[in-house]
């Protein structure tokens, strides 16, 4: 038992580190091995924690096993058994498209005596990118950028994309048929639906050939013939949810946001601090989304509610940036920079937001921490904090306070962390 | 005792109805009368519920008086004794100005032994307008409109415009020294500062000319000559805390969001439904609002946080609208049809959103009442609920389900009221 932090830095700093743990693969993964089948075991995977997740499996795996996954540039762990490849993420690359390839072949031609044991997180979506047959990955990724200008959601998005690849949408399973296949999941998506992590390709997939082609066409997206000619298809659905193919599928959760944030609840729980979980999948613009969240601080401050301090409020998933400027930061540093601003120096009110992956945006740091004396530090820096947030500059603001939260990646992924820590009136 | 309502909406609508009635004039004034003086009484006053807390005045005050309050077009109530007044709210007008000036010109020349009662309430603001000596009516305007489009924050824009004006930041009280000042507040602003309330017109000011000047500047806006000659003096500042011609004045609260708040948890708590208060002044913009009350309404459905259902998410303050189409209705329907689409047709999740005055925007409602089922009976209706967002058009996406919350006047203003119910799976 490490002592109670006095210090609020170090509080918060605490709760980051116990979501964090919660998630990691040496944690969540040894208790929920699958059984091993009397024949082969191929283990394939992607995303930013896969690699991490191998290593944890063939460290703990009773018997034989092989396999290759792929995870992010600069997320690679040693392994001895299981090839890791790296690839790049967000935007898909050569290499992530030639290990898809690989992953497929190796889970073709085996028995029903056979397992295969797939391991998915979050980023394994761009790392898995396999085009259909006759697309070019020019074309699928013409498709992919239109769709997220269209204004289509999530569901319409994912639609599309799992009928334009050979992988997505159920297909790796329909390869690895007649093997058993287990996956096992960390989940940074909102409602930890398998369909969606890695986009589900060991997950029946209701949607349609036809269903893609409206999604297109409501948002008059203009793809290339090879793409038209694909979607016209009738033959080769993705496997539909009761088909007998994916009968001996098999998905576990081994961690989700909801969990990291109850780890980081139990870490304040142990300070003396009620935690309030407000949402594991909180969406929207990271300023307006501070906005609300400083308003419920506030109401903390001045009225004892939702419950009185000390408490901290804790929320995960995703928010995202308008991008208006052309300053440094993630949507953690914007967060927690709007936040500040919001609450103007109020008295007792701490917050840190971070990236679970240990990457805020493109810059080297997780997160940052903001106090009730950022703002009067930044401006007795020369800093404009209004102007930089205007200028979408978080990270130069909380690093120039030395306010930077630094742990390198993390190599698991649940998305977002956010806490603010509601202190008493002294 | 009501019986305990078994329909969801119904509930909803008394709690709203609760929320308002606690912030009623007839009830919340009586109990809060100052002890009358051995001189004269005069009443004067401004905003939205100001007719009728006159009205609730006469009717209990022991002894003579006389006086005269203004109020919105609509708004008036029948007095015998205190005149009533109506002018324009937001934009004011020429019956706004004759009245503040008649306002001035009633309170000046009392003596030590004389009582002002202020009624005050929000729009008090724009009903009270009354430039300073010199500036025209329309400069004033042009530089309030100026502010507004700026960036320019709260403070920044009250410290011009108290400034500006003849009545406001204190000035109202020097007018009535050496009389004794009592000031019966409802509150509709962030925080319940009386200093912001109609513009503080009995409460000292701590900023000044020059800041006003600084402010101009920050924000680049090109004044009129005439502001520009007023802004410059030094003299005729308005009173600073500790003058002691303010020394006889006081403030009063009658009534806030919070009251109204806690009125409607208590109406929740006697029906069997935990009331959650997440803010009395959540701000932001609406659809953003939405997105998070909607993460916060499903974390409660699948993980039973910050509370288990049945419970209610009750939130006040106000939202703001971004104009991108030219449908109609206000920031409370634009609120509940994003928090519809958030939603996407969550299961036991009913909600209501409504101006407490009992004026959505301009349109004839309160506000409107969002059900599980809301999507699918636009949808049937042939309505699309994403076009209709993005056009601002959340009236009519209400008013074609019959979804409408209509009140008229309320005749009180404690700013919006958000409830959001989550009832048990079944």
């Amino acid at each position: 038992m490490q002592p109670i932090p006095r210090d609020p830095c170090t509080l918060l700093r605490r709760m980051l580190d116990a979501a964090v743990a919660a998630a990691l693969p040496q944690h969540c993964l040894p208790g929920r091995l699958p059984a091993p089948g009397a024949g082969r075991t191929v283990v394939v995977g992607a995303g930013k924690a896969s690699a991490a997740m191998a290593a944890v499996l063939e460290q703990h795996w009773p018997g034989e096993l092989s396999g290759l996954v792929v995870t992010r540039y600069g997320h690679a762990v040693p392994c001895r058994r299981i090839e890791i490849v790296e690839a790049s993420h967000p935007l898909p690359d050569a290499a992530g498209r030639a290990a898809a390839e690989r992953i497929l072949a190796l889970v073709r031609g085996l028995t029903a005596d056979d397992l295969v044991v797939c391991l998915f997180s979050g980023g394994g979506s761009a790392l898995l990118t396999l085009p259909a047959e006759g697309v070019s990955f020019e074309d699928k990724q013409a498709v992919n950028r239109s769709l997220l200008r269209s204004g289509a959601d999530i569901a319409e998005m994912n639609c599309v994309r799992k009928h334009l690849s050979r992988i997505k949408g159920g297909r790796l399973a329909l390869a690895a048929h007649p093997a058993r296949v287990v996956s096992l999941l960390i989940s940074d998506v909102p409602g930890d639906d398998p369909a969606v992590i890695a986009s589900g390709p060991t997950v029946a997939d209701p949607s349609t050939f036809a269903e893609a082609r409206d999604v297109l066409a409501k948002y008059a997206i203009e793809a290339s013939a090879s793409v038209v000619a694909h979607l016209q298809q009738a033959s080769d659905e993705t496997p539909k949810p009761g088909d007998p193919r994916l009968r001996r599928t098999q998905t576990v959760m081994l961690a989700t946001p909801e969990h990291a944030l109850s780890a980081a609840a139990r870490s304040a729980r142990d300070a003396g601090v009620t935690p309030v979980i407000l949402g594991d999948s909180i969406e929207g613009e990271a300023r307006e989304v501070a906005r609300v969240m400083a308003a419920i601080a506030r109401q903390v401050v001045r009225h004892g509610e939702p419950t009185p301090a000390p408490c901290v409020l804790l929320s995960g998933g995703e928010t995202t940036v308008t991008v208006r400027g052309n300053g440094r930061g993630g949507r953690n540093a914007e967060f927690l920079l709007a936040l500040s601003l919001a609450l103007d120096g109020e008295a007792g009110v701490y917050a840190l937001a971070a990236d679970t992956d240990g990457i805020d945006g493109t810059e080297d740091n997780a997160g940052c921490i903001a106090t009730p004396s950022s703002l009067a530090q930044a401006r007795a820096l020369g800093l404009d904090p209004k102007a930089m947030l205007q200028a979408n500059d978080g990270y130069t603001f909380f690093a120039a306070l030395d306010a930077l939260v630094v742990t390198g990646p993390t190599l698991t992924n649940v998305n977002d962390f956010r806490a603010i820590l509601v202190l008493p009136r002294v």
